[in-house]
């Protein structure tokens, strides 16, 4: 009899230079696990042996190559990387959600939120001129309504600090929930009333044949005038015409986009050199390696014991 | 018998435009005063009617012209620019500080803590270069530990937002002080164990002969290499050269700077064109009028019954 073989762990993620560090947390995190930890382009991996794979976007029909893969991990919290490959295997696909990510994500939003209410695209582009001009702005957060399309574990985290500091803070997601200190709405039936009551809207959805494009002329024209836009969702909830038009028109003030459609957001892309808007480079809320390696390792140990993993992606649902 | 003529109050902010708002505020907030609103320029200003000044900065020796002056409101938090006025008569000088101006102050160092942390710098010249590079930062707030200097109206107000949000927060004052969830340190001796344990470097102090040029050379060698500095306080608080030597030899990772030994911060000031710097126009925390009308009011009306107003400058501690 033949020890079994140490069940293999790829990940498509940082490349060789990151599996050092990948090893030692995996050990570190999940010794009993015996993981044989390998990067995505080992020439010298048994398929048969490859039971996990963590990954952000593998090649189409590579991760059918593994007979006996258990389950797929994301390397972030959205799965639509993944669900791009047409041959997908039908297995589970686990988000990678960290309490480390709701944090970062909570305050990268606060941050955004600060900066459009205390109109630093405007102070930025002074700056930019050595233009020292002095103005006031009319409201504080408290006078600020913020609404958060999305209360999932980033969405919900983020409302949570907005309404510590004072903003009066609002969620939208598909089912009705209530949580104090929060204006909750719910469906298609109450998106109206929410727009109506949101001065600085922030998009936290997860891209499903429901929400692409969700941010639309229609949609922008249901916020006060004046309302400012942040985006940490993915690119394809805003119409990025229809964005524009809106900022270039008045009817909305200024917009943080840390996603866009393609990413790299290319050189020509006209959000670069708006005056209104602030692009970040996807840099919401990556949690560090030593943190997704920790989620990993958690969850890899329910699989293991056949216990629900935490954040299991929904078919059904769509996220 | 003649009835006694209104009481003046003189308004040096805003100007003959800002008039109207200021007289419809008083009316609103202190009807029972029956004060005299007058713009200070007003030439028909009996100069015996004056009893009150609301000013920023008053031209030397304005304010001794006027025999029954009761007190000299300033218009901001600061009275350095009152100060100035080397004729200035001996009177009650108030500060003026509303919960307005604390709320405004706490978002605006929360802002710019969480832009530090986030390294926005980087991502601002990235824009302005049209340039993708992804990055993560190394921290979240819980793992930052944030340093206020000055635990006044607005130092406190401050640390407590930082706190909320999970940042680790300490602050320092003249006087030992306790606070729940603040480490407080206190004076020249526990300065340094102040500044070895502190990330984030926000100044929230008044200008006084104590603390003019407090953050130098020597201060900012105390600081962990890679810390940032906030300035909110006074221009004169930093030296800038010594700041701008730190920040080219890499001790100093960023900063925000507010406040100027110059303001308007003149064009050719080599702070506005450092990619580490980020330059706001003195834009921190500018109550607004209705909020300083409501609050000159409150205490316009304590003055006059003899009760000890708020935010009452103390000569002998210069602040
Ligand atoms: N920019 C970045 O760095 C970054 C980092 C991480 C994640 N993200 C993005 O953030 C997204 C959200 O992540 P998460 O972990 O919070 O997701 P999640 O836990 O799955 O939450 C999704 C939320 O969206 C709501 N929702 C879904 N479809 C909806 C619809 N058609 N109408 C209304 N509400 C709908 C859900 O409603 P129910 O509560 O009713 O189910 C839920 O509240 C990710 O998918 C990803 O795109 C971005
Ligand atoms: N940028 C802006 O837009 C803006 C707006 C408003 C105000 N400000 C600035 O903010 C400053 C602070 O305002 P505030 O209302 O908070 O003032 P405050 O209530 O007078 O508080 C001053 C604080 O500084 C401390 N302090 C004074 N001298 C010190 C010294 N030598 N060593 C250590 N600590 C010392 C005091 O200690 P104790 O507690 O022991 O007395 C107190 O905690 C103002 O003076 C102004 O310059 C800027």
């Amino acid at each position: 009899m033949t020890s079994a073989p140490q069940p293999i762990l790829l990940i498509k993620s940082g490349g060789q230079a990151a599996l050092p560090e990948w090893r030692a947390s995996f050990a570190e995190f999940a010794p009993q696990l015996g993981l044989d930890v390998r990067e995505w382009n080992d020439p010298d991996v048994d398929p048969q042996a490859v039971e996990y794979a963590l990954v952000w976007q593998p090649e189409a029909g590579r991760l059918a190559r593994y007979p006996n893969l258990k389950a797929i991990l994301s390397s972030a919290a959205g799965v639509d990387h993944i669900l791009a490959d047409a041959q997908l295997p039908d297995l589970p696909i686990v988000r990678m959600v960290t309490p480390e990510t709701q944090q970062r994500m909570a305050e990268f939003t606060l941050m955004s939120s600060l900066m459009l209410l205390k109109d630093m695209p405007r102070i930025v582009a002074q700056q930019a001129r050595s233009e020292w001009t002095e103005f006031s702005t009319p409201r504080t957060a408290r006078e600020t309504r913020v609404g958060i399309m999305g209360l999932g574990a980033l969405g919900l985290a983020c409302a949570r600090m907005h309404a510590l500091v004072g903003f009066d803070t609002a969620g939208w997601a598909r089912s009705p929930r209530s949580e104090a200190g929060l204006a909750c709405y719910a469906g298609a039936a109450q998106l109206p009333a929410f727009l109506a009551r949101t001065d600085i809207l922030i998009c936290l959805l997860p891209e499903t044949d429901d929400t692409r494009h969700i941010i639309d002329a229609a949609l922008l024209a249901q916020l006060p005038r004046g309302a400012a836009v942040i985006n940490v969702g993915r690119g394809s909830h805003v119409k990025s015409a229809d964005l524009l038009a809106a900022l270039d028109g008045g009817h909305i003030a200024s917009a943080v986009l840390d996603v866009f459609d393609e990413e790299p957001l290319p050189p020509a892309a006209p959000f670069w050199r708006h005056p209104r808007i602030l692009v970040t480079p996807h840099a919401a809320a990556t949690p560090s390696r030593r943190e997704r390696a920790r989620q990993a390792a958690v969850t890899i140990a329910a699989l293991q014991q056949g216990a629900p993993a935490p954040h299991l992606y929904d078919r059904a649902r769509g996220y």
